[in-house]
């Protein structure tokens, strides 16, 4: 499972109070807590006004490459912004995100096109987001003769269905874990992630929903997440799923997150 | 789900304390809070002597029937004992338990046959433990023909598919789950019933993994379980499963079950 860290975005009030502040330990200390707590990316996401968005993305990007080794999640909703901050980093990393509004996804794959950069992809178009499962396999099938025409690997791909919130659906996820299924099908390589927590708004206990999801989207194919790896609870039943699904065999990838303080009670 | 609530079980320490020294307090209060929890049947298993065994199970089916309205399901791994508790019991319950080892079926489902009496079937034989979904669905066929020869509905059915311990799988789950779809392909009303908390033996932070084998057994056509009611995640993360499996529209019974205490922060 690929976990991308999702705790450095101007969107959670705490980091957000952080930059308006300029506390670099704050920042500091995020970045090194997701690394320790197994984290494969660092996202960075400004979520500031546009005229100071690159300088606060750069302010960012320079802290936590100083402060972890792990490459860096570059994400805005706006991919000029991704492109400028790509040269911040001094090495690939995530584009989180394009779609198929618009130029999005030449302007990104073009500037991804010959690098080592992966990239998020979300399966939404000028339509806006697709009802059906099959609507929204078109729109990756769309994707995909871009992915194809500038070269990128599958593998370099990282596709998020658009996880919605479960309160307002009559059939659960079942529309989701079919888009999963069906990309997963026709790319055997390609990664599949979401943003976690979006299944549980508006309703109580909401770790409950998101570790159940986690747990069916990871059956259906979900490799890769854009979550909170501090959430040691979400991070136990990843290492303990991929156990049960047969990815760890005699469970020594969980025994061994959990002698490394990845998830169970904290150590004192 | 069906929650076959666990806690009257001699096999647990404090419980079998509370047995020896006749502590008619201890066990009410376990048949009150597993009803209290959400369970469906209250388990009541001796796990004494034989010469004491069937006093013993008359004993604790007077003190659960004196304090909760739930339907017992009788615990021997002798199914004479089984037959013989039923007669203690003022309405049918849950006959737990017989498998095809020598004549365990057919003195059960004589019992059984022109009762309401539900029962849960073990797939082992005299063989022992078959070791391929093949061979475990293969002693479910013998099992059915033999549930049609006692004219007993599947519905009244709980198969067991023999839950085992995760720590020396190479594959996962992989062959449990394959038995629950095979069970369920068959006979779409039959339940498919497990004792969750086999599958975490000897790795550590127990609940993870209980957790996440839950969800995909459910997804896989579980619908009854034999566990700890009492265990507030467990039952939280069932319900949340039910929503996510679209078995409950907008999530009515996951935020019902949480304003009514069954899960979540427990509440002074």
């Amino acid at each position: 499972m690929i976990i991308i860290g999702e705790k450095i975005n101007g969107a959670i009030p705490s980091t957000a109070k952080a930059i308006a502040n300029k506390d670099a330990d704050f920042i500091r200390d995020l970045a090194i807590k997701q690394t320790e707590a197994g984290a494969n990316f660092i996202d960075v996401c400004a979520s500031v006004d546009d005229d100071i968005e690159l300088e606060t993305m750069k302010w960012l990007i320079d802290i936590v490459q100083a402060a972890t080794d792990l490459p860096i999640a570059v994400d805005s909703p706006n991919v000029l912004t991704c492109i400028e901050s790509m040269k911040y980093c001094n090495k690939p990393g995530l584009f989180n995100s394009v779609s198929l509004e618009g130029d999005k996804v030449d302007l990104a794959f073009k500037a991804i096109a010959d690098t080592k950069w992966e990239c998020v992809a979300l399966l939404n178009s000028d339509k806006g987001i697709p009802k059906t499962a099959k609507d929204r396999l078109d729109v990756f099938a769309d994707l995909m003769v871009k992915v194809k025409e500038y070269n990128i690997d599958p593998s370099r791909m990282h596709i998020d269905p658009l996880v919605e919130m479960l309160c307002t659906s009559e059939d659960g996820i079942s529309m989701v874990t079919e888009v999963i299924r069906g990309i997963k099908e026709q790319y055997p390589t390609i990664h599949v992630t979401g943003a976690v927590s979006n299944i549980s708004f508006n309703l109580p206990v909401r770790k409950m929903v998101n570790m159940g999801f986690v747990v069916l989207a990871m059956n259906a194919g979900m490799d890769s997440a854009i979550l909170d790896p501090l959430n040691r609870d979400l991070m136990g039943i990843i290492f303990a799923t991929e156990a049960l699904l047969g990815e760890d065999d005699y469970c020594m990838e969980y025994i061994g997150a959990y002698r490394e303080g990845i998830f169970g009670t904290l150590k004192k």
